[in-house]
């Protein structure tokens, strides 16, 4: 196990932001990603996407959340202990996406909780959001992480 | 607006069940998914990931949401009148997904309710399930989508 981890369990108190980005999608981006992994109308095809309540073309919302995750393992997530996570709550695609937008990513820490099971490790919970270039929370969701702790390296 | 969706919102009732699939994820496709959206070592280095906890390379759990959306809309979803989704809830990753996996998605309507504001649609809650080839869940969560009414087309 490597043991140059920059952020182990330890060093995440509730209430610690970290902001990181950005990440301009272009038409391009959110139709290749669409037609891979979601190709709904209003995300393969602009045209089709006019006639529909969004009004032209948006990013998949899971698209939304990859740019959130690529941005969190470039901000800390790559320099971290972390070993996986059990899940995710409360996503909620708050405003549509569109080609062009620049998204940036804020991860507020939540609480820590050691493990009860492995003494080695514990879990944080943080809001983890996606902001346009005006400022505008796109996407929020409560991700939860195990860390290693930093005695466990 | 097509008129020829072959799934509205009536069309989901609780109880009823979706079945698709399946996928089969290779190395490759696990480390090409990682490397642009979840470059953490255990989804993108074959040889780092042995030293995890995981002990092998396992796929993002973005990518698995990503095969189960993908599996989704070619079952039903791109026959329908949805139009997007408010959110999802009680994302679990409960088993890893491994290099050879094969998936297939079970989709389960818990409840449906017409709009209050907007009266040619409604709302539809899912479970929506990925099972491996020895059938066990490997990824669950609730999510919620938005369908126009058959009588609003």
């Amino acid at each position: 196990m490597d043991t140059t981890f920059r952020y182990c369990w330890e060093d995440f108190a509730p209430g610690q932001v970290f902001e990181h980005g950005s990440r301009t999608l272009t038409e391009e981006d959110i139709v290749r990603f669409a037609r891979e992994w979601d190709p709904q109308r209003y995300h393969t095809d602009p045209r089709a996407a006019r006639d529909t309540p969004f009004g032209g073309l948006i990013a998949s919302g899971w698209q939304s959340c990859g740019v959130a995750m690529r941005l969190m393992c470039d901000a800390y997530l790559n320099e971290s202990s972390c070993v996986g996570s059990p899940g995710i709550d409360e996503i909620r695609f708050l405003k549509p996406v569109r080609p062009g937008d620049t998204l940036r990513f804020r991860s507020t820490v939540l609480k820590s909780a050691p493990s009860r099971s492995q003494p080695n490790r514990g879990t944080v919970s943080f809001r983890w959001e996606l902001l346009n270039q005006a400022d505008e929370v796109v996407l929020s969701m409560v991700g939860h992480q195990f860390y290693l702790k930093r005695a466990a390296r």
